[in-house]
């Protein structure tokens, strides 16, 4: 399933919807109609577990062509959410974890050349995420090198500590797209919550595709454009720790719970790695794609 | 007042009370026995806002001694919880933050000798909290350098972004203690939350103390003891960016929000700046002060 977070007016509610042949299906109403209860948020529906998913889909395939009445919208003329538009806890990002952007990071900031042995995690708090098409913030008082960074975003759908590699994948949930927006100047005795931290920096969406549509999310191809010129072009299959490998790591010490959002490292291209060095800037717009998930389109705003 | 979120009984729901007497005021039953609402939980409560604090403060003092029937409970016999036993978001940690500190940690680990010039902001997932007297987790695959660091914690209680230093001590609700629980062995490329973010790694309680009662948080004592030797011993004098500062520098990026806990570093002392250095093992009891507010014991535990 492709699932979204979604107003289908301004003042609504938000609402768990399907995306079904182009519209989409509010899955509360879609199950009062088929007499199967179904939750009004993407986070309670997450915490059901994986049989709901499997029911779900099975009954949106069941009534493909044939919904119930009153239950869809056409997806163009809904406002999209943040899928999950206020997470329970910080995200987590991982830093470092494309060989190229390893290398390009040591040039210009100042991580290490070698390769990291285990996974650079950092957090971001719940007060980053903005969904589609948001603005995102450039206090010029507050930094003059606004970074761009695409990830492929997973979501945890099962609480998990101690989890072995080999059934790291039976944890997720989903996938997204997650643009770690980083303010290079805003480091502070190494630490990167500042930089990374700050409201609105992290664009997420535009919807959530079920795991089981994803069997393996190391072929995507992910990429990044400013103001249309490509910066950021590769594939998840150059990730130094895989999936499995983060959500071990991160299990091990730190128990996952569902809902958790994983934002898995980006690619070489960023602004920081370029001569010159290139910053977004009030204006400009950020375009971030993740094969088979979709694409999230961000002006930058002075605040 | 005291707050407290307790259980009177093992399996019962967690409660928001008030510490009064030497009893426990349950303040919900308190509220509905003379006609007002009160919610039962801390975030709740929280979330009403100064007034509430206020109106129930004085409802409690007019009924000091003459408590209805059956809405209190002997302190000694029930089970604290943290005050906040599930926080909304990630804890805000501040590192080197007190003067000889910075000193002792920049022969022992890897930071500066001088002065940060602006707060080291990190964070702690709320997987990391733990109330009063549970085990702190010791597994020996993942450290063997587990540190102690009390800390004097600010619970907020007013949304704010861009707040002024001079307004800032408005937007808290109130302090309590906490436990940074950090293992220096587990930092990677710098970055501290593997180090302090694991499970059971905030000690936290055991009571908070509304803003009210103390008018100024940079007077108090704080010390820490293993094993019931002395290992820090301080006072919030010596902070270096004091509470309105913290407020005032997170929240000009980072909005700040209602049961936000920013525990607010540590004095010297820590295990890792003694020499030889010394660390937390299995069979450890760790015991936290901090004046006026109260004393966390927290076992070390193998896992």
């Amino acid at each position: 399933m492709r699932l979204v977070t979604y107003r289908a007016e301004v003042a609504a509610a938000a609402r768990l919807g399907a995306i079904v042949d182009g519209n989409v299906v509010d899955l509360a109403r879609f199950g009062t109609a088929v007499g199967v209860d179904i939750p009004s948020t993407m986070i309670e529906f997450i915490d059901l577990g994986p049989e709901a998913v499997r029911s779900t889909s099975a009954l949106l395939n069941e009534y493909r062509g044939k919904l119930p009445f009153g239950v869809a919208v056409p997806a163009s003329n809904v406002k999209l959410l943040a899928p999950i538009p206020r997470p329970r806890k910080n995200i987590w990002g991982i830093g470092l974890n494309y060989v190229e952007h390893v290398a390009e990071s040591s040039r210009s900031l100042d991580t290490s050349k070698e390769l990291p042995k285990e996974p650079v995690i950092f957090s971001k708090p719940p007060t980053t995420v903005i969904g589609p098409g948001d603005a995102i913030e450039h206090n010029k008082e507050i930094t003059q090198q606004m970074d761009w960074e695409v990830e492929l975003a997973v979501i945890i759908g099962t609480r998990g500590k101690g989890v072995k590699e080999a059934d790291a994948l039976n944890y997720v949930f989903g996938y997204s797209v997650m643009i770690d927006i980083s303010a290079r100047d805003c480091r502070r005795a190494g630490q990167w919550i500042y930089s990374k931290g700050q409201d609105t920096y992290a664009p997420f969406g535009p919807v959530i595709v079920t795991a089981d549509e994803i069997p393996d999310p190391h072929t995507l191809d992910l990429s990044l454009t400013v103001n249309g010129v490509t910066k950021q072009s590769s594939n998840t299959r150059h990730m130094l720790f895989k999936v499995p490998a983060l959500i071990a790591d991160i299990s091990k010490g730190m128990a996952l719970e569902p809902g958790d959002i994983i934002a898995t490292g980006t690619p070489d291209g960023v602004g920081a790695g370029r001569t010159p060095q290139e910053w977004l800037w009030p204006g400009d717009t950020v375009v971030a794609t993740v094969e088979g998930i979709g694409e999230l389109r961000h002006p930058v705003v002075a605040v």
